[in-house]
């Protein structure tokens, strides 16, 4: 998994996933350390992450692999909320 | 899923996927505010995109994950037409 | 599904796949005009595409949704030969 | 499978997969003699990896195929802890 | 399928496959005309490469299309023993 902090939202009336419930974020791609990289993806919100919050990206196949995205054309999900970091014993992230 | 803007179409008649009814588009990958990138790829229409609108494909096994494309050697397909993209609370695109 | 070019054949007796009846192709990727880039890959030939011929690549687990590739450790099929690439309205690419 | 190195541990109370008994690592990608390279992803450890060791990673819908991480939305696992590594007969890697 | 060198081994005693009887090969990723490219991967060999071969390689999902590596964490293979690259009517590639 990657680490991405949620920067927005994407609107897709026709789409063809036929998922409700959640919605798309947009994610923008970040290191370990929340420093922001030159890239974004859209993901499936599986887990309630809101604005600012630095999470966990599954991609592929991975992204299927729940009730609500299972057989869906779904490449990308939020799979959880990143509480902290820790890197050669420090902690390098933690949530506000 | 990434981002892209429908710019053509790509004609292919001997081709193992026998799938009709619909048809390959040629999609230029760009960013959330559709800046346009320096990026090809082919993607089969699921959703009735038309040329110069903004998409969201999804790509891997993930593109199968339809009745269409069930079981067919598709690797990428059109999965939203974009209405809108919000990001730090500040609409940066707006189907027009 | 990316663009690519035939330029030739790979040929290995000592394989895993089991697949008889075509073969290994050499495809250097291309765009969406034909202009080479500088990348190859090996793909099995799904559709009889030759020499020069310019072609649509799926890969990954997409690669083996067809008869002869199911489960088989292939990760890149030649999909369909390229006919016609329409972009903006124009014409960019037509197979001679 | 790609080379990493352990280097800490991702916390994540939020998330999507119900895994328990395991962790998140983080690793930071490196080559085949335990040099660092610039980049880090988070993997399910699966076989009880600790701080500085060296690992190999599988990605995509291979990560998934394990009793612990079957249809969940995983994408990347450390598959097996590195003993040593040889490249042209000589020893290049060797756990300490 | 990407080209290979095979330029040793990786031994990995506590690992989650549970695959004996193959190995864990080092290859250097290289073109068709066998020339090294600056990266390596771990691939599972399934046909008997040894040392100083050119080889093609499997990646992802379609590693584990085999008796020995079915639900394993394996996202590469060694799917043949190249033997001979045609380019253009030409013979880049010969096993000597």
């Amino acid at each position: 998994m990657i680490f991405g902090k949620v920067t927005g939202t994407v609107v897709s009336t026709q789409k063809s996933d036929s998922i409700t419930g959640t919605k798309y974020l947009l994610v923008q791609l970040c290191d370990h350390r929340e420093k922001l990289k030159n890239g974004y993806i859209v993901a499936l919100d599986l887990v309630g992450a809101g604005p600012g919050e630095m999470v966990i990206i599954a991609q592929g196949s991975s992204a299927r692999q729940t009730d609500m995205t299972y057989q869906k054309p779904i490449d990308a999900v939020i799979a959880g909320i990143v509480d902290l970091v820790e890197e050669d014993g420090v902690t390098v992230f933690s949530k506000s």
